[in-house]
């Protein structure tokens, strides 16, 4: 196709893609609910925050409307990344970017939220069509490609580094609910790149176990400090070759759910955020942990952010610090309610602290229901490749490294 | 624009015109996937079963279409009731029965499922349109009344008692996602009349922390052998005359995974069910117990199921068993799994175990993080009106035991 020709397609599909938008419309000029400018705590029928603004009044969160302020990007549309989105949008989030190059098919009907007459649609377009009825007052931001393919990867880069609704800089957060080894890479890199905080999920094959970790680079692990934790299903395992991965609607509302809660915990700042999270449906486990980063990590990023990290703990300027987590809980295991006849409070379970001192991570020094993905010292990977982030090489490096993983 | 760019440009217009008329058919014709007969283990994009039919390749469940067979009712419809239906449905549950007397609101639109165009539908009615697209081999029936009251309550009792799809006997489960303790006690005398094992599920007002509990009555302790088990939430506690309970679509999504989780294992026979599973979001704590009947139990008829229970148990007839599952544990925590390098495996936490010998519950008896909803011995409930199940009168007596409960 000539260059001529080309722009005469472009132009050509440009409008049939307006047209065909208009057509939508029509169809759809069922009753939506307008746009709300001021959310209130008015307890209404019609008012869709009262339960959320109640959060204020009940004293777990200061200041409720403020959700409206915060833009978080969601790579990933499947079965907790879909819910995930669905969760904030209700939540009133200010801005959602939405990341997925998949079709939505018959086959995802086994996990909450896409529906059969959406077969055939893109996923971030069925996505922002049922999220934007839910709630109009939330921006939404579609981007339909792989954000591991070299064009795409800068273009990913440069939409979280300017995306925020209010700032036009930086997202809030970025959620990675992929089911890859390849784009969890891709989202460390930007991150560490653009030092921005992110939250990683994932759920297992056997569909009866999944994850959370929170992410900040410099201050804990980064996606490529030590092979990726994983909860053990405690079942033997039948793997055969070409058998399609199974999943749950349960296991992965789950992890969607505990995902949004460490995202509203952080961005509103209550309670306590798990920096790993697991859950093994099997023996209703819960493992939490905190992993710091490795002194040795070979994405140089990392470790700029670590010195980085270092520093501002010294200056005292950190908003998040591990070991005065460890504090807090000390002190508030002291704490006794006066209100409460017979003294009781939640303290936290004991939460395992992973130093990372070497690249051969080795399972026995991970607690019981944990397990590495793989051993580090095993894998054959060029460190170069996995060093030179500016390099971008994704697509070969990811070829070395794609395990059977989720 | 380069040529590559152009090409690209192409490519993602065309995707988008796709997706728009697939968009306008559907909203045309309203395409709804036909029923499927025998559901399968294919792995193509048009099989919604083939991810959960994948459970059986794994090894994680013997046979997974023995789901069809079951009938479950769900009793209420809110953040937690709706969630679980519409994961039920997905899961390709045999048949539902749903209750509900509500209407939908814009207040209901923080938590998942329900959509802006219901509003003004029943939740029953609602639910039914939106589950039945999703999946059309799922048998629905709906119940639009309030069972508490005298007249429902006999209807209830037939509904759940002859509504089983293979049998026209008993469903196979109940489910309680109500908000309020009249409709958990009328369930409750439901459940020990009939011998039906049910599940129980609740969320704090305050929207971080939730629980769900498995009954077998006879078994483990009934509603009534005890003042319910609530998960403290560790926030002090800004209550106030007449302001609305806050609720978030995290903590009811979570709740309504787990308590699905535990109807699939105790269904499809995998994993361990915990018989009470707490949930608080503030640390991320998950406490697990046993809570064995009590002996002066007011309900007679758990009482009766009981006395069944001890002779069923020195039969060897019962195929659950509180003991047994001890023994369980124990062998299990020697098993190592020999292809395991590092002998890893899961072994379940410290499971609390409850034995209630008086109505004099108190706090300090209960492991941290959880506390009675009341002091029984500071109830004043007129004990002729509790025991008699005959009586019925669930109105009356309810207005004396309404608290300020979810």
């Amino acid at each position: 196709m000539s260059q001529q020709q080309s722009e005469e397609r472009i132009k050509q599909l440009e409008e049939e893609v307006a047209s065909l938008k208009n057509q939508l419309q029509n169809q759809q000029q069922k009753v939506i609910r307008e746009k709300i400018s001021v959310i209130s705590s008015e307890v209404k029928d019609d008012n869709p925050y009262s339960r959320l603004m109640a959060l204020s009044s009940m004293g777990i969160v200061k200041n409720y409307e403020k959700i409206r302020e915060f833009t978080v990007a969601v790579v990933g549309l499947g079965g907790v990344g879909a819910v995930v989105c669905e969760m904030l949008t209700r939540c009133g989030i200010g801005k959602l970017i939405l990341f997925d190059f998949d079709i939505v098919s018959l086959a995802n009907m086994n996990r909450l939220f896409f529906t059969p007459d959406q077969v055939g649609m893109t996923k971030v377009d069925a996505s922002k069509e049922t999220l934007s009825k839910i709630n109009p007052d939330v921006v939404f931001e579609t981007c339909s490609y792989n954000i591991t393919s070299l064009d795409n990867f800068d273009t990913f880069m440069n939409t979280i580094n300017t995306g925020n609704l209010l700032t036009n800089g930086k997202v809030d957060l970025v959620l990675s609910c992929v089911d890859n080894f390849e784009a969890r890479v891709a989202i460390n890199r930007a991150c560490n790149e653009l030092n921005i905080r992110w939250m990683e999920s994932g759920v297992s094959e056997d569909a009866v176990s999944g994850h959370i970790q929170f992410m900040v680079p410099g201050l804990t692990a980064c996606y490529e400090c030590a092979p990726p934790l994983v909860v053990a299903s405690g079942v033997k395992q039948v793997k055969r070759e070409g058998v399609c991965a199974a999943s749950l609607p349960t296991t992965m509302g789950i992890t969607a759910g505990l995902l949004v809660q460490s995202v509203l915990k952080y961005l509103l700042r209550f309670g306590k955020i798990s920096y790993y999270l697991g859950y093994s449906a099997i023996n209703d486990y819960f493992p939490t942990m905190k992993v710091r980063p490795n002194p040795q990590c070979s994405n140089p990023m990392c470790l700029k952010r670590q010195t980085e990290i270092a520093k501002l703990k010294e200056e005292g300027l950190l908003d998040l610090d591990l070991d005065e987590e460890d504090k807090e809980q000390a002190d508030e295991k002291k704490i006794v309610h006066t209100e409460n006849e017979w003294g009781i409070e939640i303290v936290a379970d004991e939460v395992e602290d992973i130093d990372i001192h070497s690249h051969a991570h080795r399972h026995e020094d991970l607690s019981h229901g944990l397990e590495y993905q793989y051993e580090h010292h095993n894998k054959k990977v060029d460190e170069k490749e996995l060093v030179n982030v500016e390099n971008q090489d994704l697509d070969e490096l990811m070829k070395q490294l794609n395990e059977s993983m989720m």
